[in-house]
Formats: C-alpha cells, structure tokens, sequence
C-alpha cells in the first residue's frame, strides 16, 4: 500500500483561482464584455479540457459558442465538448478548427446532416449519443465539466441568474460544474439590477457576458393544425379508444409531432364524446406546446410539467399556474432534468414517432446520412426497471396474472404511417445499422428497442405488441400492421386476421372506428387562428406561425 | 367541447397568498419561532393536502415532525404524505391520530416493524414503496407538494439556505412545491446574517423556524472494519478478480455492508497485487463513507458524487476537493436527486446485498413482519434501457455479439452468504409476496428483479448470471452457488462441475483464489483507529465508533 504521491489534493481548486485570478485583470467584477468573449474563453479554458456548452434544442449560448470558434486553436485546442444539442454551425466548426476533438451529446438539430461527414473525415470523434437524462448523468461522474458555456435571460452583477421560462438544463449542467471547481460562464440577455425571478444561485456563477442579441430561442415544438391530416386524425381516434381508454392513462409525455398533436385537439371533441374527461391524459411531462390549449381550456389537464417552454405560450402559462409550475414572478419554471425524470419514472406512456422500425420494432430516427440523436425518446420510451410504484395502466401490462412475481410496465406507443415520401417506414434493418458501423458505434444508434415497445399504430390498424407471447408473435403483430413493405409482407391474410380475433391485433372497424369519419373537422382547432382564439389571446403566435 | 367551467386558473396561488397572509401575522417576515410550530402548521396545512416531509435515511425534519404530530386533527386532517424514509415514531403517529391517512414512501428506517401492524390494522393505506428517484418524479407528475417540511443548516431572514454537507434531497423537494404555488417551511438550525453558501435560493422558501436542538443526522452508512470476517475478504477478493477486474468496472456504486466496505479496504493492498489500480473503481457514485479512505489515499479513486454526506468525514471530504464535489466554502455539495441519477444511467455496475433470493434471482429486504423499503437499490440495481452509451464493462456483457442489435447493458451484482441467522437466503418464494398480499399491494415489494441480476456472489463462489442462456440455466448458475439451501438443492454436483467448466460458474479456486488465504490480514484498515490514520486525522470517527 503506497499513498498517493499527490502534491496538493486541491489542485482543481487552484486552477480556477488561477484561471479567474486572470480573468479579474480584464473584467469588471463578474461581469466581462461581449467583446472580451475570446479572451475570456482563452483564459478559462486549458487544451484538454472538458467543455459543456449549453445548446438545448430550444436555446442557444450563441455568442459564446462562436466565441469559442474565434479562439487561437494553440492556446486552446483537444477540448471534449459536452453538450445537448449541436445546432449552431460553429457547434462543429471547432472541431475543424481543432479546438475541440471529442464530442458527447444527445441530439443533433441543424447539424444532423454534417456530423456524419465530419466523423468519417476524422474531424471529431463522437463518444457517445445519450438520451438528455444519461447526458447529464455523465457530468457527475467521468464528463464532469472544467468550464461550462450557458445562457440566461438576466444576470445581476452578482451572478444570480433569471432563465425566464426557459430555464431547462441551466441549474444541471452549472451544479455539475460549479461544486467541481469548474468555471461557470453564462452570456445573459441583460444585466439588471435585481433579477426578476432567482433560478440560479449567483455563488454557483463566475463570470456573466451581457450580449447586445439575446439568445436564439426558436418556437420547435409547436406544430401548426393545418397541416393534421385525416389519417393523423385516424391514428389519433385509434390511440384515444384503443390505448389511452383501454388503458387508462392518466400520466404520460407525448413526443412532438403531427399525430400526438392530433391526439391532444381530439380530446375535447372525441375524447369528451366517449366520455373519457378525468380519466386519462390528466398529468402531463411535456412543453407548454399550443396544440394542448384546448385541452386545457375544457378542462382535461391537471398539471405539467415541463422540459423547457415553448415561444409564444410565455402569457398563456402565466395566467394558468393551476396547471403549470411557475415562479413567484409567475413565469414558467421549466427543468429539462427533473422533468425528463419524471418522464422516467412518474408517467406511465410515452407515445411518439419514428422514422424506421424493424421487423423487431426497434426503431430509430438516424436514417442514412443523417445523424439526428435522440432528445428524451430513449428515456421517456424505454420501460423503467427500478420503478416500483403501480397503477392502473402500468398494471393492465400483465400478461401473467397468475405469476406471484408478475408486474406492469409502461406503455410504449409508436406511432407512423407504412410509407413516406422517404420509402417504406418498416425495413428489414435499420439504416442506424450501418450509419453506427460507418462512424464506428458499439452500438448502433437506435431511438426506442422493440423489446420497450408496447402499442403499434399505423394507418392500417393498431398492433398490441406487448400481448405477443412469444418475439415471433410480437413480429406477427408488427407485420400485422406494417402494410406494403419489406416486414408487412411477412404475414399473411389468415394470420392478421387470428391476431385480429385475438383481440391482439384492431383494425379501425374492429375498434368502431369508422375511417370515413375521422377527419380534420374532428380536431379542436384547425389552424393557429382557432388555437389563439381557445387561449383568449394569451397565446402569441411567432410571426413564422402567424397566418391570419 | 364545452369551455371548463373555473372561477380562476390560479387557485393555488390564490390558496398560498392566504395561507401566507394568515402566518405572517404571527411571524416576523419569513421566520416562525419554535414554540409556533403548531399555529404554523394549523395554518399552512388543508385537510386533505399532500404534504412531503424531508425524512432523509440522514437528515430528518425532527421538530417539524413532531409538530405535525401535535396539531389539532378536527383543523388538519386526511393529509396524504410523501417522504423517502419514515425514521421517527411520529412519522406514524400522525397517522393513528387522524392527521394523515396515506403514505408514499421510499425506506422505511425504525418505522419497518410497526409499519405492516399499522397498515393491516388500517390505520396507514400505502400508496406504494418507491425507489428514491421515483418518488421525486412523482413530486412532478401526481404528487406535487402543497406543502413541503424540510430542514438546513442556516437560514437567513430571506430564507436563503445553506445546507451543509446534508444537501441530500432539500432542493428537488424545495423545487417541486415552491414553483406549484406550495408552501415551502424549513426548520434550521441556526439562524444567521449571512449564509455560509447557498443552497437555495431565499425566494424559494417562505418559512425557517430556528430550533434549539439541531436536526439529527445519524453516521448510519459507517461500518466498522473490525466486524469485516474472513468470509467478507474473500467475497470481496471473488469480486475484484471475478468481476470488476473482468469487466474492468470504472464506474461503480456500492450498496453499504461489510461485503461492499471489505472491496473498498481490500482495493489497495489485493487490488494492488493484481495491477489494477487506474483501470477499476475510478468514479463513484456513492456517500463519502470512511471505508473509502485507504482506496482514496493510495490514488484509486477520481471522482465522488454523493447522495448526502456521512458524520465525521466533513473535514476530509473538505481537504479531497479533486475527489469529491465541494461548494466554494469548503463543503461537501451532496445531491440526492442527481447522485441517484447518475446512480442509474451513469455507472456500470451496482454492487449490493439483500436477505433473500428465489430461485430466479430475485431478492428483496423484505422479510416477514418488516417493511423496510428499497432507498436507492432498485434505482441503481437495475438495467437502464434508456442508455445509449457504451464502455467496456458494458460491452462486455453482450452475449449475443453476431447480432447487429447486441447491446450491452448494467452489471448487478448481489453479495451474500448462503444461510444467516434468520435461516437459509435462498428461498422457493420470497417472504416479500406474502409481505405484498397481506398490504394490498398490487405488486410484491421486490428490491431486484431475477432479470436484472448479472452477478452473485456467496460464500461458495461466483455466479456469472448473465451467461445463461436460458431462464433455466440462469437459475441453474444461481443454484450453483446457493449452497445448503432449497435453492442450492436442485441442482447436482455434476451439473455445477459442467458451469464451472463452462466458465458460467467460478468457485474460488477457479479464480485462482485460496480461501485460507482471504482473511482480515489483507484489509487496509482492520478498525476504525486505522481508517482514521489513513485520513491523518481529518476522519473524525462519531462517539459510537471512536473505541481507541
């Protein structure tokens, strides 16, 4: 046994007194100039280091993040970038700068496209793609941050912080940091004399850059209802009488798109004539996303929780603190972490979308030439194994009622069409396959396993996977609804129609749906005019949305 | 779609600026003296409210505890409480008094025995026991606070809060009743003009009641290393050479036991023999317990992120910054709600105990007669199917590697010894199923499921669970090792010699291990005087432990 020969055990303490003992010598205080970014950065960050930079897919450490792509790559050079999502150009640019060598993060945005020729030329080295929650995870214990890059709406001299509704990862990535003698950098929007609202500790803050452009937040969530069309509105008649109703499911986070929007406007209109107010969708895990207003204006919401917030939804949220957690200042408090917890453990549904699936039902929204990530899906859509608490639904998943040992699990609803424009959505493998080999993955890149995955919607029918006794009849009841491609030709007539008489298979007659009816005029509003209109006006559509 | 039909979207608000109206004539601004504990809660609790009380298995809210259990049920009544650990007698009484009707908690501490006489006489209905991070999500879906008791060190008169090394669960609790318009009351231990640090933000909080006595914090994760036995050593030998060694585990936690306190002395003298020093156990996620100190010393370990702190290793948690997470002040910054975060989807491996196991290898601690609930084990001791990364422990658990989809996924490993004076540890069914019936829960309150057991160690060898191939021959692996046991008796000598050349299967002597050689000799520290050395000094070891 022989003690460590360390000189100090305090060594990362002395780095970031070195650190800021140097930045004091061009700030004011905490406080450094917009024009100073580049020599700020040069001076808190060492070649090697670990970097997290604050790029959620809403908002962006804009200016800080191309600060750090005007850095002198000798002075600063081989950092590992942690980050959530790589939406800016410059995200990658530092890496062919050769800033930045290494890259962990959770969700590519514009930079889908790029990445993947990057990582074949070598120019960065991804180390893994994370679901938010396991991102976050890794930065309290082997990607602990020496330096973060985030973002705030207001800062005071003293380093308190005001994220507005966005407050998302901000206290995360900036814990992680901070108590471990990391050095936390936030560009804010404005820098006030007394914050409106305390998100952020100012002790927990090193430096604050008030920027002359606030931060980019862009409206990504919100989906306009004119483009919901009939076989939307069918799938969503589906998930409403075939899944939410049998199952009651009153806890659940929907992913963002055309089909989970048509669901959240069928709710006062089908929902409500089949008589299901109060018993299902009641708690929400979600962003204050439009599509839910007239839901939540007939009453069928009891409360959300959200991840971030959504532009434009800021007045409505406020006037609704029933319903949402806010702030004594009474703007929204969302927590991209403690939601995304919650979207873990205290939901009992996710449903969402994908781009492929398999004959399996592993699917994934990595397609070829496309590095997209994951965002939550792989968290919220994936079976919780620690859970330990029951309910209804979670309960109406045993299939072994007369096991001592049986338990519930949480539903998995994937929802698609058979075909796009793209090609057929069920495929023999998944382009993620390849797309993992080619940028040298241990695993490939798959969203939602068909091992989690419960319920099956396409425009043919819906497939209750989970009653699958066996994996081969779990594919049956994939192919059973997989239409004209690759996996649907593997069943046949006979056998779609056993599975349909077991009740493991529905088509849309037999849930006594009829197709010519479910149309547009079904949905709770058709457009942002009648979404605006359910929310009194409190809702402010962004001028891209803003049509009338 | 008929408009919901509500007076006001912001009743809580509404509600909060009552409650806060009527207190505030007895208080002066945020502080309540101790003697108005009972007129503060009449006051800010409703009949029928949920109220989360901070029962840490450390930190207790004791005199706001005791002070709900002497309100006035006629005035508060039905309340439904939230809380991880039910430790103190008056967590229940304010059951049997009338005050509250329904508990959701995670660890039942002192509470286990008198826990099911109460729930079969009535008098307590269960909602369900939860792993930590569980409860906490549901704060957030359908549990949200109306009113929070919770406790710090040092309060100031706006209510900022310096917790102390204790962070544990203050701000997640704080977090999710605050911004839901609930009432946020704090016992401190002193009332100060300034904070040390803050924990929290004073706009958070609404009430501090100073008290005379300081909270209690208990040293329960300390175990003493002169009641390690010899059997101890040589589990723990099986374990760094069988498993950790094998799989090349950097990212560990360790369930508290002599079994997980021997590897953690055993690291740097039996892992120094072996050459793996810098390959294994490098990032913890665990409290900064004094078994670690040796293994500290001698360089293994790289980063610690805790869940909450352990008596007496204040100061040297203060002098390891680079090891553990500190706050500008010198302390220990702990975080329940994140430790167990990355307790789930930021490790490789959970190692842990139980007091039994079936056949299919599922264990559980509770046994008849005692409820004890489950804390974070099932939380960390099982797989995480939303985790996208890999590493090499993790991959080294494909067993399927032809397969395009083959992923890895967490090592569990449980330790135990075959029989104990309670009886045999390997049952035909698991006490926790009659346990179940008995309190109407829809699920046996089982601790880790069979099917996320990877590994298991008992005194006859080690069982490489994840080998087999099939349910029948992972519980044959079990078998194996499960000694003179009902288990232990299925299975013959023959078909053991045929695991054990399989390699599914390893007694001590196929890891190259002489028992007569794993004894206490071997230990860094064989008592708590020794611990204290290695920490020179700066462990000061609590009254209970302090025998030198």
């Amino acid at each position: 046994m022989i003690r460590h020969e360390v000189d100090a055990w305090d060594t990362e303490r002395q780095k970031k007194r070195e650190k800021m003992e140097a930045i004091y010598q061009f700030s004011d205080g905490k406080v450094v100039k917009e024009d100073q970014i580049k020599q700020l950065l040069e001076t808190a960050i060492r070649p090697g280091e670990t970097v997290a930079i604050e790029g959620d897919n809403q908002k962006q450490a804009v200016q800080l993040s191309k600060g750090l792509a005007t850095v002198d790559p000798k002075k600063v050079n081989g950092l590992h970038i942690v980050m959530s999502c790589t939406q800016m150009q410059e995200h990658l640019d530092i890496f062919e700068l050769g800033i930045a060598e290494k890259l962990d993060f959770s969700y590519a945005g514009n930079a889908a496209k790029r990445l993947p020729e990057m990582i074949e030329a070598g120019t960065v080295k991804v180390g893994a793609i994370h679901t938010y929650l396991e991102m976050f995870s890794r930065m309290f214990t082997d990607l602990i941050p020496n330096v973060c890059l985030c973002v705030a709406e207001e800062a005071d001299k003293d380093g308190n912080l005001y994220t507005g509704p966005n407050t998302e990862e901000t206290p995360t990535i900036v814990e992680a940091t901070a108590f471990k003698s990391g050095v936390v950098i936030v560009q804010v929007n404005k820098l006030v004399d007394k914050v409106t609202r305390i998100d952020i500790p100012g002790e927990w803050v090193d430096v604050v850059v008030p920027t002359e452009e606030p931060c980019v937040i862009e409206p990504i969530m919100t989906r306009d209802p004119q483009y919901i069309k009939d076989v939307h509105v069918l799938q969503g008649m589906m998930a409403i009488k075939g899944i939410y109703a049998k199952h009651l499911v009153t806890r659940m986070n929907h992913g963002i798109g055309f089909n989970t929007a048509a669901i959240e406007l069928l709710l006062p209109t089908y929902g409500e004539e089949l008589g299901l107010k109060g018993k299902i969708c009641t708690n929400w895990v979600s962003n204050p996303i439009p599509a839910m207003i007239p839901a939540i204006e007939t009453g069928w919401v009891k409360s959300v929780v959200a991840f971030g917030s959504e532009l434009g939804m800021e007045d409505y949220v406020r006037e609704r603190s029933d319903v949402f957690f806010t702030g004594a200042d009474g703007s929204l408090r969302s927590n991209r972490c403690y939601a995304q917890m919650a979207g873990m453990y205290g939901i009992d549904m996710f449903t969402g979308s994908t781009l492929q699936m398999d004959a399996d039902g592993n699917s994934s929204t990595v397609t070829k030439g496309r590095i997209t990530g994951f965002g939550g899906a792989p968290n919220m859509g994936s079976n919780p194994h620690g859970r330990r608490h029951s309910s209804p639904a979670w309960n109406s998943m045993i299939t072994n009622p007369s096991d001592p040992m049986a338990k519930g699990n949480k539903l998995v609803t994937q929802i698609v069409r058979t075909q796009t424009k793209a090609g057929p959505t069920f495929v023999e493998q998944l382009d993620a396959v390849e797309v993992g080999k080619q940028a040298g993955f241990d695993e490939p890149p798959v969203m939602i396993y068909g091992e989690d995955l419960t319920h099956l919607i396409t425009e043919v029918g819906l497939g209750y996977v989970y009653m699958g006794e066996t994996p081969e009849e779990r594919r049956k009841i994939i192919a059973a609804v997989a239409g004209d491609t690759p996996v649907g030709h593997t069943i046949t007539t006979k056998e779609i129609n056993e599975l349909r008489a077991a009740g493991k298979v529905a088509f849309p007659e037999d849930l006594g749906i009829d197709p010519s009816e479910a149309t547009r005029e079904r949905l709770a509003a058709k457009n942002m005019k009648e979404i605006t209109d359910w929310s009194d006006g409190l809702y402010k559509a962004p001028p891209k949305f803003k049509n009338w």
